[in-house]
């Protein structure tokens, strides 16, 4: 299984694509979408152009959308608001499953509570797909956090679904 | 000029172009999108195709958006949000100059004053177009009320940069 994460954003959106081999977890690609200052509806349709490559490149069976959080930061939030419902509208359109996860959601699965700091998620998403380095930019490293909370959840209600 | 008006919703979308035929006004079609209940993803994906056979059955030459403004309802502000990317997104996709105004600022030109309410606004705009009725249901009004407030300003600007 094959799940691509997307930390939307229009400055930086990470992403961040793991398969699951066996009973590891492999970090096929991951990295940021960048796009230049100017009007946010360009800025919205360069981001629709780079996730859609990325899909179509990869091909994943399902899409990990952070869930924007708006009392997070008002000031942000409604381009954070608006690239998120380009990610949402693209793994819809590529006919992928699409989930939405808070950070705390990613947290707790990574590290283990919902509390962990970023230095302490960045270590765990490392050792957990095995990389020497831990990935950067931040938004790559919280992109394949996505992924790895996504596996873990269909698992998860997997195992539930059988009970 | 023909200039469509967006008020974006997952629940109910308004759509309103208004052309500007020598010195009147008139309202050439206006309505609303619903997608039905269900996943999000799938509610933008119905969303973006209903905007862009809109803009492909018009061609318009503008189209002016609300503005989003998150103080108003955190609630709903997230799915606004991700709809008003969407709009925003198929319109500069189809190449369109896109606009966006705040509810006050299209009060503001449609009845003089940002603190107009509901009813005066729905009457101000079905006089500016010459309508017998009030434009129902109200999102489709509202987007009404953007597209005048584009043609307005657009004029506007215009004698600016002759001035």
């Amino acid at each position: 299984m094959r799940v691509l994460g997307l930390d939307p954003g229009l400055t930086c959106a990470g992403y961040g694509l793991v398969e699951q081999k066996d009973r590891s977890l492999v970090a096929v690609d991951f990295g940021a979408i960048r796009t230049p200052q100017g009007p946010v509806p360009r800025r919205l349709e360069l981001l629709y152009d780079e996730i859609r490559t990325i899909l179509v490149r990869h091909s994943p069976d399902a899409v990990s959308v952070e869930r924007v959080l708006f009392s997070a930061n008002t000031r942000t939030a409604m381009s954070v608001g608006q690239a998120a419902g380009i990610a949402l509208l693209v793994a819809s359109q590529a006919g992928c499953e699409v989930a939405e996860y808070s950070p705390n959601e990613v947290k707790q699965t990574v590290a283990g509570y919902g509390a962990a700091d970023k230095g302490q998620m960045q270590l765990m998403i490392a050792r957990l797909l095995g990389l020497k380095d831990i990935p950067k930019p931040a938004d790559a490293a919280d992109a394949l956090g996505l992924a790895i909370t996504h596996i873990h959840s269909r698992k998860l209600r997997r195992l539930a679904a059988r009970a």
